[in-house]
């Protein structure tokens, strides 16, 4: 390694020598950190309460900041150590916890050197390779959404000179993104003048993101603007309904003026019908938005596809691929199919940053959002699309769905051991473990159960959940399903193997049979 | 280094081995990039047009991404260093062209570890240390403000249980956060009924950032609804005007809700005064925002913690650590005076997510925002603060400042070459460069002009720019200073001495002269 020349100050109770050994004790670690798979048998997570970790970083250095600290470069290192050793392993093979899991080492390395670069994504003149890297990678989106009239084969310049939209922080900011474009487009003037009294309204289904709710919030709309359409049996929506519903709320005197369609449920893995919502989203000229930040990765299976059959007819597409792709948090693309509209949206034309004098200024990306710089997620991504290609995404979606077929396959196969809470289509699987006692098959329900019973079985899944913490034999997630704690496994690391799988449901089961001994002795 | 284990499939064309070969290769040039410093007679930049670009990757791997990519590492590296060298050195000693520059080495090793361990931060469950650490990193801010009535040293355990605010990937969302929370205190309903008829007004200097007219936008009260306040002489906000500003709002019927200090403005570094704001903001019951994206860094040093006199009598504080202070894109603050109204106002209780029956959900600090996952930037602002130290921030602040004040002293005694544009308290240095043939001492103005050469002055510091730009020597941002092109340079990088700045002083004359020459013989 080169001698690191840290020039200048020795800043605070650094040298630059000592900042050298720190910076590659904590690259080292790092590395380390991603080349080093785990195994089944080494632990998810090594539980601490809050206290526990708080007396830990005491005896290396305290979590609190001090005005007078001066730590020196073996304290920094234990506390490296420390934080490594009390995060959760989520590339780990027993981590199912999260819609994330299984981060690709080469977006960890891009996001390194992201970070080694440090600049942002708003001019041109800034970042100029990351510039062109995103207008690329969301530009090769457009196309896999039928957005874009052109394919890169017949007009190779094309995704290079102009965006077909914009990356974001985060699904819940490229998703208000979109609602904000929706209103814009209905009332051009609100911009300037703001919604006033008029009641606008949104649509979307009963299992949709929290997200929508929030960001209506914060447009000013309020959460009451937000219209929650029923779920059909198969946990999309009900189409319908929003038919019905749209037209109630325009009788009511109000202006729908944009649906949510979900690609993707965070629980259930639903995708909303696409081509039927636009069908009704035409007749009442509403903006269609897709939250796809978890269903995206569907585009690059032909086992998924038809999943996102329709997408073509939609306004705009939100996609993280820190979710299912895995991509380090965080990675979001926001494709509009009418891309010019970022700009009249959301354009200020800040004079000492978007000098129109300059060099290039009509690349510049940052004037087409309401945040100013942008952190360049674009580069690793675009790094991991280059090294996988689509047949490695491809590869990577196709692995997930076979693990979740094959749990899908072993509930129905249980006896009523497990049994199915929802329809599964996608990487999700959400189902109930039983107790021996309670057992009935596979048709087993809810209603089946004493208000004791229910109540005792609803406590066993945050129990059997902190025992897998406790002893970090595995992270599995669970939620109420009609008030009913149930378990989610979501598929997407390719480090999972079957055997993974099985392991996951015995630990269920096991733990679950003793906790709910412990609950059965209280009925 | 230990043989990386990728397991489960060959992702598309990349085998496991490969993986590791890639992986290590981008690491190890990323690593060069941090420590390997860069001379004054390095390329600050090797400028390249999209076409040039565009043409330099087609010999490598196309920017476009097709279907049927197949890349193999060999390209992949090559890549890696077409991007390196293409991009702009943000830490080398003759940027001056962003408020961000030199990010300091430990932040950028804390920014890849957070990568490598790839997780969120939004429940305790999946981050824990992460979680505290940004409970302490935004409580010792809040300290330093005056915001929280205890000390760490009175109360240790303090700032590990409850949040005083929280981190946002970027200052204009946590502007518009702030905005939001504004809103909420004003009228607790429009959360969930909306904004509605009434006209609530913003108040902001007329130098104050655009995230101010741009979240007014996305909050659905129109860009009209920002009131911008004349600046007194010294840049910052008129407070008798805003008094007056403030009462005409209320006379027409408006609901004046929220002042938005700046502390730092982008351009000439000027700070409002606080103390006196908060006595308007007290009198109308406004929300008093502190917008210190740029100027937060003053707080860690005596020299400038006066710029910030009255900081504890406001409500809200953005800073940015990635600016001044050289942490690597993106690390935002926003400290709450009264932070149980972020829950208030943000809350959704997803039950997926935020499960009361989960161990340490209390503690969980994903529903106190309208985003849902963010990047755990806490880890490496943490890692930075206990590594240098306050002393260290105070000492980047010093060499800053010095740096700054020698360029006001050059340009005080040059006799009119440079002549300031702004008056200076912080490391911003505004200032214009004439020609000989245009010299009159330190009181020049811009009304001395002439029609003609008013133009060619203002088209010479594009030209200035792009000679930098092209031969790689430095680069300086410009914008319009009253219609014509004035310099900013800004002082944040310890890696830049003195003779660096003369030398970039010295090419901004030599430059401009040439430049100059050209323009006049067309006069």
């Amino acid at each position: 390694m080169r001698i690191m020349a840290y020039p200048g100050l020795a800043m605070g109770t650094q040298t630059d020598r000592q900042t050298e050994q720190l910076v590659s004790y904590i690259a080292a670690r790092a590395l380390e950190t991603v080349v080093e798979h785990r195994h089944g048998s080494d632990p998810v997570v090594k539980l601490a309460s809050p206290d526990e970790l708080q007396s830990e970083f005491d005896q290396v250095s305290s979590l609190a900041l001090r005005p007078h600290d001066s730590v020196d470069n073996a304290t920094l290192q234990q506390a490296v150590d420390l934080i490594i050793d009390r995060s959760v392993h989520t590339a780990h093979p027993r981590f199912f916890n999260q819609n994330f899991a299984g981060a690709d080492p080469i977006a960890v390395a891009g996001d390194w050197l992201g970070s080694a670069l440090n600049t942002t994504l708003a001019t041109f003149e800034m970042a100029p390779v990351f510039t062109l890297m995103e207008n690329a990678v969301v530009g090769r989106l457009a196309e896999l959404l039928g957005y874009r009239p052109t394919t890169v084969e017949t007009d190779a310049n094309d995704p290079l000179r102009s965006a077909a939209g914009i990356m974001c922080p985060g699904g819940s900011t490229a998703n208000m993104m979109a609602l904000q474009l929706a209103r814009h487009r209905k009332r051009p003037d609100s911009i300037r003048v703001g919604t006033g009294g008029e009641r606008l309204t949104i649509f979307a289904s009963a299992s949709s993101h929290y997200s929508t709710g929030k960001a209506a919030a914060v447009l000013g709309l309020g959460t009451d603007s937000v219209i929650k359409v029923a779920d059909g049996p198969d946990g999309t929506m009900d189409v319908a309904a929003l038919s019905v519903a749209v037209q109630d709320s325009k009788d009511r005197g109000e202006v729908p003026f944009a649906a949510v369609a979900t690609a993707g449920t965070t629980v259930t893995g639903a995708f909303d019908d696409l081509r039927a919502m636009a069908t009704v989203t035409a007749e009442h000229d509403l903006w269609l938005h897709v939250d796809a930040c978890f269903g995206g990765a569907a585009l690059f299976s032909p086992r998924t596809r038809h999943l996102l059959d329709g997408v073509e007819l939609t306004d705009s597409f939100v996609w993280n691929p820190h979710k299912v792709m895995g991509l380090t948090q965080q990675c979001t693309l926001l494709a509009v199919a009418e891309p010019e509209r970022l700009d009249a949206c959301f354009s200020s034309k800040a004079d000492y940053l978007f000098q129109p004098d300059k060099l290039n200024a009509e690349l510049d990306s940052g004037d087409r959002t309401f945040l100013c710089a942008r952190r360049v997620d674009a580069l690793k991504l675009w790094l991991t699309w280059k090294a996988r290609g689509e047949t490695g995404f491809t590869a990577r979606v196709d692995h997930a769905m076979d693990l979740a077929d094959h749990v899908r396959t072993r509930i129905a196969e249980s006896d009523g051991q497990f049994v199915k809470m929802a329809p599964g289509s996608y990487v999700n699987v959400v189902f109930q473990w039983l107790p021996k006692e309670l057992r009935s098959g596979p048709d087993w329900n809810p209603s089946q159960l004493s208000d004791d019973e229910r109540e005792a079985l609803h406590a066993v899944a945050p129990r059997i959940k902190a025992r897998m913490q406790t002893e970090g034999t595995a992270m599995v997630g669970y939620q109420p399903t009609d008030g009913l704690n149930t378990f989610r496994l979501l598929f997407m690391n390719p480090a999972v193997t079957i055997d993974d799988v099985d392991e996951t449901l015995r630990l269920i089961d096991d733990y679950g049979q003793q906790e709910w001994a412990a609950a059965a002795a209280k009925l």
